[in-house]
Formats: structure tokens, sequence, C-alpha cells
């Protein structure tokens, strides 16, 4: 029995996470963990995400080298959402900006609020 | 046909949104919005959600009074998930914390971060 067994994980036994740069207080962006990826997440000191697309778990930067170190791990009062604050290698978002949350809506239209700092191939075509 | 359209909405047609406090970035809460309590946030100017545990609509703070003013709404790279940055009016948890995220996980237990500014009867036995 660990602590772990009082989450709150939804029917497909996962929970969101949200992700925060420790050192600008950037949303980067929102995951989903199960009970092992967090297990991993702990152990490691590295965030491990379950991924809904490929149904599995990935450490985050094991292609793109984009890495993010757990600083601190919080659950909320629900028990049904996590926060990690993270030290971010580089950009957070498979399209080179820093956050993943780079489009404002504003006025029935997604306006960019962030440049892209690496470029994907750089990211990816190693 | 208005920019919401091209959002992701999940089976039960909710989008995860994350609360940033515009002042301080702190994260309050995550919360899950469908497209009317996007619409309604959007035109009023304050926070609304969807409440899965009472499936209706509910203004945050309508009965605590700890209103959310929107200052500018997010949206993430695979259109599946919000961030809202507010301004919190008192505080965002039930509980009385400024955060709901006020645990930490640490050494498997959870671990206080945040005092209780204001009781929960203070908050809703006015």
């Amino acid at each position: 029995m660990t602590i772990l067994d009082e989450l709150k994980f939804d029917k497909n036994d996962l929970i969101p996470v949200v992700i925060q740069d420790n050192n600008t207080k950037d949303v980067l962006m929102v995951a989903w963990m199960n009970k092992e990826s967090i297990n991993l997440t702990i152990s490691n000191g590295y965030m491990y995400y379950w991924s809904r697309s490929r149904s599995k778990i990935w450490k985050k930067g094991e292609t793109s080298n984009q890495t993010q170190k757990l600083v601190e791990l919080r659950i909320d009062c629900d028990k049904d959402s996590l926060l990690a604050l993270v030290e971010q290698n580089g950009v957070a978002c498979h399209t080179g900006t820093k956050s993943c949350f780079f489009e404002t809506i504003q006025n029935n239209k997604f306006v960019r609020n962030q440049d892209i700092i690496t470029s994907p191939e750089t990211l990816y075509n190693k």
C-alpha cells in the first residue's frame, strides 16, 4: 500500500497532470499519468507520462532530449489532478515553443503568444 | 461556426482547464468546461465550469463569492486542454487555501504546503 492508492484515477486509470516551470512559473503543458508513470517519475526524478494516442508510457524528452526534471509533485484537494513543478531542458512543446499553450483565444481567433525557439526538425531529426 | 468548434472535447464533451493566478502565477486548480461554459466565460468575463459531480454548469464563486475574473484564455498545441489566467477574488479552494494544490507528495506522504486563509465556514455559511 502506497499513498498513490489514495489518488482518484479516471475510468482509464489516468490522472491529469499540469506541468509548471519551476523557475518562470509558466504552465508548460497538460499530460496524463497512470500509477506506473507516477512511480517511474518519483523514482527516477524525471517526468514520465502515459501517451493516450500510443497507449504506452513515455519519458518526456526520450527522443527530443527536452527532458523535465521533477522538483515537486503536488496533488489537489479532490485528489484527482496533479501539479508537477519541473526544470525544463529546452522547450516543452513538440512544435518548438517553450510552452504548449502558445495560442490565445481572442475575438474568435487563435492568436500566437510565443515564438518558436527550436525548430521541430532540430528537435526530432538528429 | 465559431473557433470553439476546433477544440477537442472528450467523450463527455468536456475539456480540462488549468486555472493560473495572473499575478502570482500560482496554479490554482484544474476544472472542466463544456462549450457552453466556455461561451459563458468569454461573454461574461468570469470563469464558468462544468461540474462533473452535479452535472451542471456553475459560476466559480456563485456561493462563496470567490470569483475568478478572466484575463486570458489559452489553448494548447493539441487543442485538448485550456489555460485560463485569472484574477482570483480571495481563495480558489473550497478548503480555504489559495490553491487547490496544497499538498505535496513527499516520501510517501501528503505534506501540506499552504495555510488555510479563510475558513470553509466563512466561505459557505454566510
